[in-house]
């Protein structure tokens, strides 16, 4: 473990890093991909712009995995991309403990997300999903119903 | 080692990762960076842009290398940019076994780049090199000759 | 230590380098993020665009931090981005020794930061700040000092 | 109009791009605009990722659209962003006659967009949504879909 | 003027963008090109990040401005960066009407713009420069500034 | 024309910009969509990353050019890229008038471009090519070389 974890953060624990240079994939595939990352139990994934050699336009695509999950996850980026080789590494993750609060918007229910440091809430932020669901529900745009969320957190 | 390997893939073998943010290089020099540090014998060698303190746009540079080749290296890009440190760290790399197929098109030989995995092709990819020759050759966009030789795979 | 440190770089020290990915800041309030990492003693702190899960348009905000700053640090990331977690690696740092200069720019002082490699000097980079300095109490544009300050360093 | 259009492009149409910068907005709200946008009937719609004023990472929103989608699409972009104002011009946008072939991909059909310049085929692009279709129900990578569709376009 | 203007938005009215594309200025020095730019009165000034020929890795300079501030602008352009000319074109702007309101903070006042579509306030948007205040005079993160001055926005 | 020109630069002409969004090309194949506009007449060829619908990354090409090329480049773009269709507007260009001057580094020749605005050099910058071939033939970073072609400027 890489130096002492903040003391209000939940413990560390080790996770890996999956990455590889891809300069030849039809750009189109790339949500697919992540998609199947993140099905396949990714914790998280996504895609860095570089610059490669020969003045390429290339991306990182990068994987962030639980250890138990890196072999199979390594097969998906092998199938599901053009690389035919990728570099991993350790890394230590730490989180916030996060518990799920409750507010109603436009009469409907928007979960939203709540981390606390030291004990006081620090963050707390309007779940995505249920906020499109709501907008979509109500014929309203989807910053009209996050904004209404945002406000309905008054303590 | 961090994890397992793919069962399919070939044995991991260590490589470093070494990096610098950059944000005072003539960026017309970027691209004999890069040169000069494949030439040293860099795995790869790519800019990723960054936003730095002060609302500065700069680069990370970054560079895969094999330990025995990273004091060299190191010098590259000491020598080659501006910046006056860099970091590094160790990374466990895989990749699958390769092979090179030869397909024909517009008369002229064009290598394919093959993967296996699980014994079974999953990556080919026609060699830019050979189809830019060939394109150059023959007059032809390089697009037009590069979906020849993709549609020449057919098994 | 990752590899052999390049001979005429200072010894290699170990620095830490945190991450988090984050898609729901809003975007105004980064520079002032990397200004109070800044504070908070960081050796660097930066931002990457990239492309996360659902198509989002993201940011990686990255911190190298000496290991005895690490807990800290990580709760200012906790405490002025919406992030509830993150990740941290381990990393060594070399640097090469520095001096500074100076050279007289339109009758003012400029420092310039020198670093030598094999005891020759390899880069002489004029302060942005001491060149900010001169252009405003100048009223000349800040490239026309950078200009000249680069042109004073004849040897 | 700009210029004589390419002989073999069909007659250039006026249309109008609509841009704003945008610099509040949270990220996680950013496809939905996009997807809101199409909908209403943009030609296209995307984001330019950009470096404002004070250091801020924003992003161009841009949308392109018939004359006669202007005033609504420009509500939407005003109901859909932060945006309080966005500015527009007018271009001419030329297209080549486009054709639509299919392909038998395991057993299923794909869909192939063709296009010609001078009566010759040019371009030939599996249609994507075809590929995940496809793929999702053979349950194969996108990536070995589509490139079992461009093998499967020799004439 | 292209297109009708929404109803809603004030009248179109006429404006410039200039644009040059970089790529050989000391990174460093973009942040006071943009500062420049917007004390001469630009209307907004941005950077976008390009890949130029040859590899290059450069940005494009852009600056709405009102035509009769267009020479002047060019001419900070020219003094500015290293660029030696530039491209420009007429755009017409549409605004929504806006009102400033303020809310208390932390016992500090914040002021917040609001603009209407169809007399519906549809955008609220705390002023940074004002958060940023209160967060300094505070000792408080910007972020939860932030968070408060939208929470007091309820109706 | 829009706007009056600065009064030290030479009198604006007309150019077009071309653009085409391209999210399905093969991005090993750019620098050569590039090379290939460029050499067909291009006054300017450039990639900016953008975000498009449904999550792809993909890249705008635009292309700055003489009215008399347009059609003979718009037919480059559609043979040498996968779009079926582009946009096109017209800008006013200005440049300010420039000389060659040259100067000895290591004692080989090196062009050093000149811009004048109001009769005085605000620009003074070293060609790429010849620093470039001096680096090559001395065995040199090409930055050594560059570094010292600007200290080679003193008046």
């Amino acid at each position: 473990m890489v130096g002492s974890p903040a003391a209000t953060a939940s413990a560390a624990v080790p996770e890996v890093v999956l990455e590889a240079n891809v300069d030849d994939l039809d750009p189109r595939l790339w949500p697919g991909v992540l998609s199947a990352l993140m099905e396949g139990g990714a914790s998280d994934a996504w895609l860095t712009p570089i610059l490669m050699k020969k003045g390429r336009p290339a991306h990182t695509l990068s994987v962030l995995a639980r250890p138990d999950l890196v072999a199979e996850l390594e097969r998906v980026v092998l199938a599901h991309t053009t690389t035919i080789g990728l570099r991993r590494y350790a890394v230590d993750k730490v989180a916030l403990p996060r518990e799920t609060a409750e507010v109603e918007v436009y009469g409907e229910t928007v979960r939203v997300k709540l981390a606390r440091l030291d004990g006081e809430v620090v963050t707390a932020t309007p779940e995505y999903d249920d906020v499109a669901r709501v907008a979509a529900a109500k014929g309203l745009p989807e910053r009209v119903v996050m904004d209404a969320a945002r406000r309905s957190l008054v303590e």
